[in-house]
């Protein structure tokens, strides 16, 4: 199988190269990025050399018409502009951004702060999240793959919610990432010196992943929630936890809770549900597990639920691995353990 | 005026004597440190060479009989041996540690896990917080000086639940601290390698600075709040960032609740309260200062505090030499801008 | 085939362990660590949880009669009381640490600051270089692989000495590790309190590494050298830079320099030498992988070679799995792309 | 006494208004910064709010009338166009940047790579090193405040050079440098998930700091020195490690040689020779300090000098206040300490 990266000189991009170079089903045919186009792959990212020879073009249509499978991983409001010519000749597309996330256009209005120019699409899509989306995954012809934020939350509030053992509202997201999120960018917020000993949230109650996260939740447990989410960022490369709190809405213990979480993520490959631990986060990166934990706070009667993934992995390039993988009919860990 | 430090070898100790060296009312005359005794200051510290001739060390109390104040920068537990022969022979003692915050003597047991044996001193002991405090520690013999996770709380917390703007109930506290806070300690938990390039939650909910939190902002604010509260571990040598989660009890605007912090933080010579910018470590670090930022967010009714503090300073010796100022009747800012 | 790991609790004992999980061709049979025996090996390395049901077990000789090859991770000082009876049993083992490098006993003797017990067995080693020592390495019964630091200054520096373009005298090697390199203990010195927004040398020009570099080029180049060896301690948890110094015997200009690293490089598969780049640690981490930077300082008639590895992999994990996989008639490169 | 700065945005612009809010005897009249002006000071660097209401002004000539001193931290090459008004207006001027430390015009446009458009004013410039040049500094009307990097490199290599104990050529310099020393610039190179977890050298024997290095010491020693200098960027915010290598031209021991750094520095009160210890960056950080330590490689008769400093400081602003206090007849330490 075949398949070609539109936007592929960010930190998302270049995950993705690395990871499908070690994939043992398919072969990287075309990767694209506009503003790099003519450099070797490895000039970027010296990781690579010795590993790809692959160059970097301008992207045209034409130019994937071999591709079985296309990514995109290019910044969001770029996508929705690239996609449906796409599907139109019929190649399945997996779109790392947030073009496709949001079924409810309004949202995505508001907190994108931009028109979306392809609504009509929107509704085809699949939420790309395998593990609690997987039949639709596998015959989407358009997957939006998770925002890393989004996963780290969304995955360890479903069980929760979906049993009805927290209440829907007042649902705090406190959530802490790597630098790497913010993407390779030239700007001076960004620079070591600038972000190396500190800490500041951003986007505090307003980031653009909030209706990702509460769209997810209330699609796949039945039960609309609304969440305060504040992100943070912090004085690290890679890596998102998210410290989670909800208010119980009936007595539960340790134990029980434990198994409601143990029912829902036994068999799920990438989710590792620890009832004592405390996740840490380099214990997930350069991985695409997604590690839970949880304490009850008997005292205030809250649920305190804490993940943690590396934002590029399963929070970008391994997700969207995982669903090529669905998609194409994979086992759903190759070339990801 | 003479001063002597019980304990300063540890961080907020080494601190303590940086920040006394330049002060221009006080002398250092004792260091004590009963595993470094013998050795010089500067031994240990070398940013102190060329400022300090200072020797540690074994302490008795003899040895502190010509000093006007005394410092105890001792782990938990170790003061509440220490200060009762000093109160009984006339010293004036301002207690770094935990021993003497807590006028509950079961939650004192419960949270720090051991018996009290000076349980007849505690009342005696004024809470050392300035901004809320004054009067009491001027003409305290015993202070008890905050800890540092409950400075970055209460301090941003007072005034919203003072004037019964949020729900005393469900406020969620979710902290973030450099290593330093951990003290200078030989684990591998603590290592670079171990802590670099991750983030952990520890203690969660069972934080000994819960009860200091809620009832440093009961007394006052004159309403029994209850907290939930998670520090984590960062990869960063100081500063401590809190993001606190109230619910509204009625309909309050950005201006108002400016107005309402200005109110009470205006004349507060430490305290850095900005209405629009959004708090940053490094803004405070190597300072006194407790910066506070806000957010409301309207779509559900929550206030998210934010507040950020030097854990070393404002969280332990910069606020133990306030308490200082304010107890000997200098300026309040002697020696700390 | 399989294997087993003594001392397998530290940094390179896990690094190994997490290798060899991957390896299509091996088995891991038994890991040994006293003062861990009982634990899962995911308790200590939360990274493999998922992955192993491995437990650290106490160490008798009997426990790997059914291995086929033996790794030794122990500290330095430790593998010389354990080889010998493995030996013996006949078993082939690769030594991970010091004990076996050194031909010259005085010169262990004198870096190291112990007696060496079992200096019969030093000759029958084999110095675990595969880019220039493969022959041996294919025949041990033991192989010693080299260290840290040594792999970092002996890979850059043969070709150059070899084919007498440099001073055999006076090569400075100024060296720059991760924290990761001291290992896995707990210690103040190596706190992240400590190391982080700081730098230091120690064992300046007397760390043990230095008579292995010399032994090491000497071997493969036929000339004898002495260096001038310096490592520092950087706030990083992995990799080493190695900035090398020497002074050209002959003019010689870029291009020809660039062909003679080729011409012995060419074919190895985890050198990447770049004639016009400058070597980056990022771009090793968590690779086999050393690269090689030069340039010709003409002012000074000076060379200064840039390398750089990743201390945990090239530096000793990756490198031992290198040379098991030549002693056991792998591809070199089994297990580790 | 009233002082201006010109340039005053960059990090070394406001480490100099951080110094001088400070400093005793002079007020910050003016501030100015073309692409900034009419922001407010604590805007770009929140660290100085509740200190300074300064803003940010555009440039002239006319706006520093009043200023008794002038300070210049634009980028080099700007203030070569700058300095020569000011001087005519009878201004004296302290110049940060690279454009008047080079005697020699060719070295600068050869290193610098661009022409020198006020070659006649180099030559009236003193270089700004007061343990070496006070009685220069006090008098002059234009001081070339030292490098960063020169200033770790001269200050531990004149003593040796000048009492004749090290070879004059071959001198190796190895120097490690936090991410500060860049300047406050958006580039992708300088961003944290670039820099964190890696090093790279970089202008490798071609920096700008070679001729003022060699420069420095020769006029300060007498004799002509030709040095390798190799700077590395490394994972922290400020810093800098200056590893030289020089070779013994007679024997000479480790109390010998103290003497001799003695004799030179014993009154100087911003280094801090030791003769036993080994500097770290942590210990002069925040401080003017310039720490400096040696060992003698006797096996290759190299002395290898170590020296750190805090390149913001000593290495920019302090060190540029420390020249004020000299050119304006103060204390040389006054606000430094």
């Amino acid at each position: 199988m075949h398949v070609s990266i539109i936007g592929a000189s960010g930190y998302s991009g270049a995950e993705l190269i690395r990871i499908l170079l070690h994939h043992p089903r398919v072969k990287i045919q075309k990767v694209f990025a506009n503003n790099s186009s003519g450099k070797r792959v490895d000039e970027l990212y010296g990781q690579l050399r010795g590993k790809t020879e692959l160059m970097y073009e301008k992207y045209s249509i034409e130019q994937v018409s071999d591709s079985d499978l296309v990514f995109i991983a290019l910044p969001s409001g770029e996508a929705m502009h690239v996609v449906p010519p796409l599907l139109k000749s019929r190649k399945r597309v997996i779109d790392l951004g947030g073009d496709f996330r949001l079924k409810d256009i309004n949202a995505y209005q508001k907190y994108y702060k931009r028109e979306h120019v392809s609504a009509e699409v929107v509704d085809c899509a699949a939420y790309g999240l395998p593990e609690w989306n997987k039949p639709q995954i596998k015959t989407a012809q358009l997957v939006a793959n998770p925002g890393c934020y989004a996963t780290g939350a969304i995955l360890p509030l479903i069980p929760a919610v979906k049993d009805d053992v927290v209440e829907e509202k007042g649902i705090v997201i406190s959530s802490l990432s790597g630098v790497s999120g913010a993407g390779r960018s030239a700007t001076v917020e960004l620079s070591f010196s600038e972000v190396n000993e500190s800490v500041k949230a951003y986007k505090v109650a307003e980031h653009q992943h909030t209706p990702e996260i509460e769209s997810g939740i209330s699609d796949y447990s039945s039960r609309m929630v609304k969440v305060t989410f504040v992100p943070h960022l912090l004085p690290m490369t890679r890596g998102i936890y998210s410290s989670i709190y909800a208010r119980l809405k009936r007595n539960i213990d340790h134990e029980e809770l434990s198994s409601l979480y143990r029912k829902y993520y036994e068999g799920a490959s990438f989710i590792r549900f620890d009832s004592s631990g405390i996740p840490e986060i380099k214990n997930v990166n350069y991985t695409n597990y997604c590690d839970i934990g949880f304490r009850i706070d008997e005292r205030n009667r809250t649920l305190i639920l804490l993940s943690v993934i590396d934002n590029l992995i399963k929070g970008a390039a391994g997700q969207a691995v995982q669903n090529m993988n669905i998609m194409l009919g994979f086992n759903e860990t190759e070339g990801l353990l």
